[in-house]
């Protein structure tokens, strides 16, 4: 294992979370507000760290699929714990592992939020809430690699560990262009957001929150009573953008390229948006009692959907009151989630679809078992080894929401709490049922619980594989 | 598709079931009830109609895998619609949805019941509704097999339709040799617990049923409260053999050919009693507090623990009032189930333990790419089409099991009665939690709701594919 290497990554991961810092520091300073000290303080112990770790390039720069996933797991694992800092010296969040649960949280852009009362954090601590958001989606590791002088020919290991979905795909022929192309993409699509929100009569400090949580599908708000107090206007901007970021930005990408058509014909996407409605008009049909006309039943029926499907995780009305139907929906949703190579999390459309497309296989193939019929996806068949890994990650997702489960139900709650929970934080929503409905938080979990569900955010951001490895003793042990 | 050999088989079906009604009929004449006339009509009704479809052998005796899922499928229903009648025309069940939820949870060894008051029943029926229990458990196909006068080289594709777990092996040459020894081995087992409850002090009547119970994995009991009043002998008996029938029946083979040896290495076997001790353990030590000695408490964690995971699903204690912890585990164990090849349902020992291994061998060369490494199952290597197989099951469980979640959760109950009342029917347990607990039952629910939940028995049961493809339009298109 190549550790000079691997230091080197996240001694680059800690600068860029220092220069990050800037943003909080010129909030703060644009509020007058005394906590601006906790991130400058944050800002030079990540710099001092960041140096004392990796005081010189490395000799060799090879990077092999292990140190990518062990890069990734750990940069991510860093990024929160130097990122939670100034929650808690600032004593904004006196204990440390709420403090760390609330970063995570940020970074995986899940939004579950330990915070009884979010209006009691100052400015400066609220942007950086909502900013953590934004550079979780795109992917920490993505950025780097679009400003990393490396040789740039081992970096797919990096980009295949960060990015969501069960096919790498490069956009173009460099990983470094790639990066910087999906970088402008987000970029933009946050600036028209915040634009329309602010035009729309939105105070500018609440618009670059929510479009921070909005690009990263993350879902922290900076009101208690999270998007409900919103106009209908800025609800239903919010509602559209939510959409545009769960679609896998290959689709954007092609627009960039001037392949209108091709970006048109996108499986994944038709799939999601097929879904999407599909569900948003039974759950207006299913909750039409609780509001007075089917249109604005439909208003909150899309967006409550939209939030939990590309795994947002805002709201605009507490649908645990709501029937069980429109929640076993919600719940369904919660583990599709958005498209591959978009900034939501879930098992993802493209899996869940190749899924059905093999079951639906398989079944035409006992009645006629001497037809050869092949799946295809996006056009083209689907290899052996993507199925194959499609079908380990859907065992894997099992396994480690089952082990999380068990523990999480140790603090007794009833099992809907308990389950839903985990669903939140694993698939990267943030609100669930019950005692984690979009009215409650996650503060009452115990040590334990919190520390699982930390792991549980970092799994499903990362896609499971960089954080099992980590804790695998196989991983540390010397090349065979 | 060879209709005629469909026809005949299922012919030989219902002349079966006219015989095995005997067994009612006797019972009545000895309890001196006057509903023996109910199960007298039912006899000669399924006597004339299995005439009426096939009066004589057909020619071509061929049978195709098609043929052999279609048989299986519409045998179960058709056994199941004339097996209720006894019930409904004698107005004990006075609606026909719910006297064939009845006897479809008997015939898939589901033991869930929608009847209040057991008690009410009279004798010949409620031996009725547990010998349907001993019945289902081997399978009714497997009876045929052993007594069709057919060729036999085709019949495999009958005993694979209809068996339980991931690949059927015949453990003789002949399948119709392998279905007696089958059936030899449950006869003689069955035999031993009832001899044993009734030296243990349980009146003969009682015995007889709680067997058939055992031995099918079914559940129904002949009290209210189900097996909570029997003494503790007769408990830890009905605990031993719930066990021993959620073995892999190969395993008694393997000791009926005098190769104990080989008998004790099966990794199915060791791995179904280590969870199922781990979780007795676990659960113990969780519900301590509920029992006056942490030996009472092991005894009713072990009774629960077997009952749930060999689906059969007796109860001596109110598990719902457990803590979240050991309901977790039980839900858990629900969808485990039992071993391949036993009568138990489920997911099935050998399917998860087989999936675990793949999740591991797949991280392992995430480590080391370039290290080949070959999962063994029972010693051999794991053949790719098991794997694809296996994979294809679970994509299929979760498919059916999400949609009967959402049509159920119309009924508008809490989530975790939806939840559970799906896993419990599915898997071929009985009881589920909340509204569907131990205590309670599955009358409230809806016609739409009871439809699904038998589809979800019959599925389960039959290990899903010969109920979807008896649905499937492409199955009744001629041959391509």
């Amino acid at each position: 294992m190549n550790r000079k290497m691997i230091f080197y990554i996240l001694s680059w991961v800690l600068r860029i979370e220092a220069i990050l810092m800037l943003l909080p520091i010129i909030t703060a300073v644009i509020y007058r507000e005394r906590e601006i000290r906790f991130f400058v303080i944050t800002a030079i112990a990540c710099a001092i760290f960041a140096i004392l770790i990796s005081p010189k390039r490395p000799k060799d720069m090879k990077l092999y699929t292990r140190e990518g996933f062990v890069s990734v797991a750990l940069s991510w694992v860093l990024l929160s714990v130097f990122g939670c800092l100034p929650f808690f010296i600032s004593g904004e969040i006196p204990h440390f592992v709420d403090a760390l649960f609330e970063t995570v949280s940020g970074f995986t852009t899940t939004g579950a939020s330990i915070l009884d009362n979010v209006e009691g954090l100052s400015h400066c601590m609220l942007l950086w809430r909502s900013f953590t958001h934004w550079i979780g989606g795109m992917g920490v590791l993505v950025f780097v690699l679009a400003v990393l002088p490396t040789s740039g020919a081992d970096n797919i290991h990096i980009m295949r560990a960060e990015s969501p979905g069960p096919s790498v795909g490069k956009l173009v022929p460099k990983v470094r262009s790639t990066a910087k192309i999906l970088y402008i993409i987000y970029l933009i699509m946050t600036i028209v957001e915040f634009v329309l929100l602010v035009c729309g009569g939105m105070p500018v400090f609440d618009s670059i929150c929510i479009s921070f949580g909005t690009a990263g599908t993350g879902g922290f708000a900076v009101k208690n009573t999270g998007l409900a107090d919103y106009t209908f206007y800025q609800q239903m901007i919010t509602t559209i953008f939510m959409i545009l970021f769960g679609v896998n930005f290959n689709v954007y990408f092609l627009f960039y390229a001037r392949k209108p058509k091709d970006a048109l014909k996108s499986e994944e996407a038709r799939s999601y948006l097929l879904i999407l409605f599909a569900a948003a008009i039974l759950i207006t049909w299913n909750v039409r009692g609780y509001f007075s006309s089917i249109f604005e039943s439909f208003h909150h029926s899309l967006f409550q959907v939209a939030s939990i499907m590309t795994t947002t995780g805002f709201s605009t009305f507490d649908f645990d009151a709501w029937p069980s139907f429109a929640k076993a929906i919600l719940v369904l949703l919660m583990f599709i989630g958005a498209c591959a190579g978009s900034t939501g999390g879930g098992i993802k459309v493209s899996r869940v679809a190749i899924l059905v497309k093999t079951v639906l296989k398989e079944m035409s193939s006992m009645i006629h078992p001497n037809s050869v019929k092949i799946i295809k996806w996006e056009g083209k068949p689907i290899e052996h080894n993507v199925l194959r890994s499609i079908n380990t990650y859907l065992a894997t997702f099992i396994l480690i929401f089952v082990t999380s489960l068990l523990i999480v139900s140790f603090d007794n709650f009833d099992l809907i709490t308990s389950f839903t929970a985990v669903a939140a934080t694993f698939n990267n929503i943030g609100p669930g049922l019950a005692i984690v409905g979009p009215t409650r938080n996650f503060a009452d979990f115990g040590i334990l619980s919190k520390c699982v569900l930390i792991f549980d955010m970092l799994a499903g951001r990362l896609e499971l594989f960089p954080m099992i490895l980590l804790f695998s003793v196989r991983t540390w042990r010397k090349q065979l």
